[in-house]
Formats: structure tokens, sequence, C-alpha cells
């Protein structure tokens, strides 16, 4: 499925392009006020941008200096988007949180692709009708003990013109952490606080989501994964709309539970030359992974009239690639054992 | 058409490899010395290793300092490589020259694609045996007044079993230039040497190839290409293997004339943090190249197998990411005009 990508598509100028009727009756929607009735996409629309101001809030404190600069754009078609990042800060050496919500048209290309996952979308020649929002992060610190984290979480309907129900809708998202230095603690924490957010909706979540992510996450022209891992899920569907977007809900809300303490015991260590060239090291694995596996940003970069600058938030400010570069050091090397061979942070 | 690339394939636990016919027969030819007369991929093998040494040992005078560390290895399907690398020295952040030779059987699939290209090779659900070789070529300097530069010279060979004619050949490659300040008089020297190459063999090649150059090299994300350009082709078979064979030596020996002169003039020159910096941003647009849309490198990434540290040499030392970055100075704007808009840099 298509993870949501923040894209602005400009018009182009041999393209008329128009507000669909869905966006137009939602603008109406949101100026009367949302209520448990509301449809699904302007209350996670709503849940995503108050999620954004949530989490920048608490990072600009924990960075204590550093600001985000906010960009905003709206799409002629319908949609907006809202792009915050954190550059250079005391604290991060690059933080973005993004959230987007785009109404648009789908090639009957991609919506046959989506009939696999979704077999209650009817075979069609024409576009469809679609709408998408989400929000996503990327947090790269200075401190190489600090760990990069990620999450995303996105909602996706098909097919829902003139304010009738969806043909089909699905969420998807996911968070994952990605050390420089393995500490057990953060990767256990990180994960204690994800199982219990997936404890609350479903038994099996947090265990079918955890192997997921692992596979998501994987490099194989390295043989290794990005990151200690996380959860992963796509296409969820099985349950009512209200129960997942209160799954979803959960997970948004617990990702500063996941993240923050991690970064209260690890921004002030002190760390050596050796561990910063690790960290750079580590910074170029990550940007493989994102730029040839990433379905979000593959997703992005194919997009005409995508907006570049926040499909590319999500790269570290700083990279390195050395030829045939081994770690040195043994703390470095134990990092590399966990990414060849994912482990069970948390008894299942 | 398939791009050489350096890959090792060590042998699975579940497949037993065995060198190939046409490889044991190559190894008896070598050892009696190769003449006019023996086979073009031997030949071809002969001036790519020759050449590698050549352009090394040119580059480590040049650096002064650096040397380059040397990588042999063997497949046992048949084949060699040698990686050359020299890293952090005084001219060269990372330079890397690289040389292999291939015995493999190609998938059906694959043939199936080269077909395209290729009428002669007759449909087939086989895999068929070829053989590639190829050098390729990256150097990223220091000094952001001083360019990045990358060639690649390649031949391959389909259906050449038990010593018989191939039933498909080819040669591809090409130079280009990237530089992080624009000096006109590089581009135009640059140009110069290699038009003037191309015109020894044929009247049409500089102009066709400079202008598939410029379409190769397009970043469609950025709106920009790599650098300033020089000359691309692929699947050339059009004339006598002889023939193309002499182009493609005049091509891989006029390197030095290109790239030597214009290191002269700028490795010494001085430069400010401004500068430093907006090489890091460009050196960022080389791996977004090269990670997304070089085909040697997503046909190295996607082969099982293949020698990951010989495929990634191409990256710079270091690389930059900013959000929303513009360049600041009129110098650096200068470039981003050209190449957006590639220019004509000899009057054709």
């Amino acid at each position: 499925a298509i993870q949501t990508v923040e894209c602005e598509a400009p018009p182009k100028k041999d393209e008329k392009k128009k507000s669909s009727k869905t966006a137009e009756d939602d603008k109406k929607r949101k100026l009367e006020g949302l209520t448990p009735d509301s449809p699904m996409r302007l209350r996670m629309e709503a849940f995503n941008k108050q999620l954004q101001a949530e989490i920048t809030a608490r990072l600009e404190k924990l960075d204590g200096v550093g600001k985000f600069k906010v960009d905003s754009w709206n799409r002629v078609e319908g949609g907006d988007g809202i792009s915050m990042v954190l550059q250079d800060g005391k604290v991060f050496e690059k933080a973005g949180v993004g959230v987007s919500v785009v109404y648009g048209m789908l090639p009957p290309a991609a919506v046959a692709q989506m009939r696999a996952q979704h077999p209650n979308i009817a075979a069609t020649k024409e576009a469809m009708p679609f709408f998408a929002t989400g929000i996503s992060c990327v947090i790269h610190p200075h401190n190489p003990n600090a760990p990069t984290v990620h999450f995303n979480y996105r909602y996706f309907e098909l097919g829902s013109e003139d304010g009738g129900e969806p043909v089909s809708w699905w969420f998807g998202g996911g968070c994952d952490l990605t050390p420089t230095i393995l500490y057990e603690e953060d990767a256990v924490h990180f994960h204690r606080v994800i199982k219990e957010a997936c404890d609350k909706h479903d038994p099996r979540y947090y265990r079918d989501f955890k192997k997921w992510c692992d596979e998501y996450f994987y490099i194989p022209h390295r043989g290794e994964r990005r990151g200690v891992g996380g959860i992963f899920f796509d296409d969820l569907d099985d349950k009512k709309p209200d129960e997942l977007f209160a799954f979803v809900q959960t997970c948004g809300k617990a990702f500063l539970d996941q993240y923050v303490p991690i970064m209260e015991r690890r921004k002030d260590m002190p760390f050596s030359d050796d561990d910063k060239h690790w960290q750079q090291i580590r910074r170029g694995r990550y940007v493989e992974f994102n730029l040839v596996y990433d379905r979000g940003t593959k997703f992005g970069l194919l997009t005409p009239g995508a907006r570049i600058e926040s499909i590319l938030m999500t790269m570290p400010l700083t990279a390195r690639w050395e030829y045939m570069h081994e770690p040195d050091l043994k703390a470095h090397a134990r990092l590399m054992e966990t990414l060849r061979v994912p482990r069970e942070w948390i008894p299942l």
C-alpha cells in the first residue's frame, strides 16, 4: 500500500486542477466543528495535527535552544501540510515532524495494486478519488549515545466521493529506534512502551507488528537491519474504524514516553571521537535504507510535483561512507550483532 | 543493458559453483600470452587492468601523500576483480578505481530484457553464459574548487560458450564532471579532450553521447543534473568490435588528460567555510543520484552476493542534507543554473 508522504503538487501549466467535492465538503465540516460522528479522515487529520504540536513543543523543551521552523502549504486539489524541522539545535542535529493531508485521484494502475490487499475495491479502468493523511517524524540527535528515532502513522481512504462512505480504507504506521551505540535498556524501554500500547488493543499486535518491523527495516545489501526495531503495520482494516483509530492514537501518544526518557539519560553523556565517527558511518546506512528501500521515500521521489524538502527531511544532517570500514571498538561491534540477528526485547 | 559492477559472488552453501569452460580456456590463453587475435574479452580485460595501474599511479603522484589500498578477489565461477581505493589523502578525500571480470550465467528474464537492444539474441527460457569486464572510477577531492569526476568503460558478451563466437556483444561507458564551484574553463577543457577522443573515431559520437550524458545524469526529484556532463553511451555494437575497442581505448586513455590539468590548477586554491559547506550539500546530491538512479549501483545492490564495498566505493567520504538549503553565494547559485539547463561547452 502507499504510505503517506508529505507532498505538494503545484498545478501544472497545462492542467486545470480543481478542489474535489469531498475536500470542499470537508472544509465546511471543519468550520462547523468536529464530533465523534465526523468522517474518520477529519478526525485522523485533527489527531495528527494535535500530536505534531505536542511532540514538537516537548522536543523544543528537551533541546533547550533549537526551535522548529514551520512550513505550511495548501494543495489546490484539496489538502494541506505542515513540515516542522529543527536543525542544528543543542541536543538535536536534525528533527523533522511532518503532517500531510492529500485529496487526489489515484491512477487505475495504482488502484489495481491496492486490490491485492483490499479485495473489496472493484476492478476499474478509471482513476479513483483517494484521501490520505499521515504524521511522520525522524529525529537525529548530536550525541552518539542517543539513538535516532522514527515514527509514522497514516490513514488512507479510497473512493469516498460526494460525502459517501469510502469503498475501502485502512491504517498503517509504526515506530523504530536506531542506536549508534547499543544500550539494551533503551531498546527494552522503547519496545516495552509500545508493547503496552499494543496490548491495550489486541494481544497479537505487538508480536505480529514487531516481526513485521524487523522484516521491513532490513537492508539486504548489508545483511543488517536499520536499527533495533519497534513495530510496523500496514493495510489494517480488519476491525471497526473507530477501534483501529483508537489503536493508532494510543501508539502516537506513546511516542514521547518511548523516546524522551532515553534522551534524558543519553543526551549529555560524554563520548569519544571514535563514537562520533561510528555515528557518521551509521548515518550512511540510514541514508542507504531511506533512498534505496523505504516505500514512503520511493513513492515520494516518484510523485511528480512532490515536495522534495518534506520527503527528504528524514535524512541526517551529515553522513559518511568509508571503504571497508569495520567497527574498531567492541561496543560498536556489539550493535552489529543485534542488527544482523534481531532480538526479542520483551518476553512474549 | 547491464553495467559492469565489481561483484563477487561467494558460493552459496546449497549450490556448487564451478568455473565455466570459457573461463578455463581463457586462463590458458592468458598464460600463453595475448595477441591481436585473442578474444575481445581478454583484450578489454588486459586494457582495463593496464589503465587502472596507470591512473592510480598518476593519482598517487598528484596526491603526494595518500596511497591506494588494493583488494583483489577471484570468483569461483570465473573472473576476478581489483578494487583500489585512496582514502583521506592530501588532495583526495576518496578516490576509487575498480576493475572487474565476471563469467556467469544470465537468468532468462535478464536475457529477454537485453533482446530489446540486441535483436540477434534468440528467445530462450534458459540461462545464457555471459561475460562482463569494466573499469570504473570516482574521485572526490578535498578542495571544493576541485571537481568530482567519474568514468566507466565496459564490455559485455552473451553466449560465448566453449570458445565460440558470442551471440551478442557490446561496449558501454562514459565520463562526467561534477563541480562544487563552477569554472567554465574546467568544463570546457574536460569536454574538449573527450570530444577530440570521440572525433578520432566518429564525427557524430561527441554530439550524440554528450546529449545522452545530460539525459542519463538527470535527477528528476531535484530538477537538476549531477554535474556538467561529459559523454555516456551503451549497447554500442554497430561497428566492428576492433573499431569500437579502439574508440573505448582512446576514451580511457584520455582520462588523465581530461582531469589532471584541472586538478593541478584547483587542488591548492584557497576556499572558505561556505565553499566547503556547499561542497557537502552537493555531495548529498551525488549520493541521491547514485543510490536512487544509477543503473550500475542499482544492479549491484540487487545482485545477491555482490561485493558491496566495491559497489559503494563511489560514495563520497562525507555528505550533508539540510532542510530547505539554498546556495547563499552567487558563485554557488551560478552552478545551479548550469545543472538545470545543460550547456554546449564546445561549438559543434
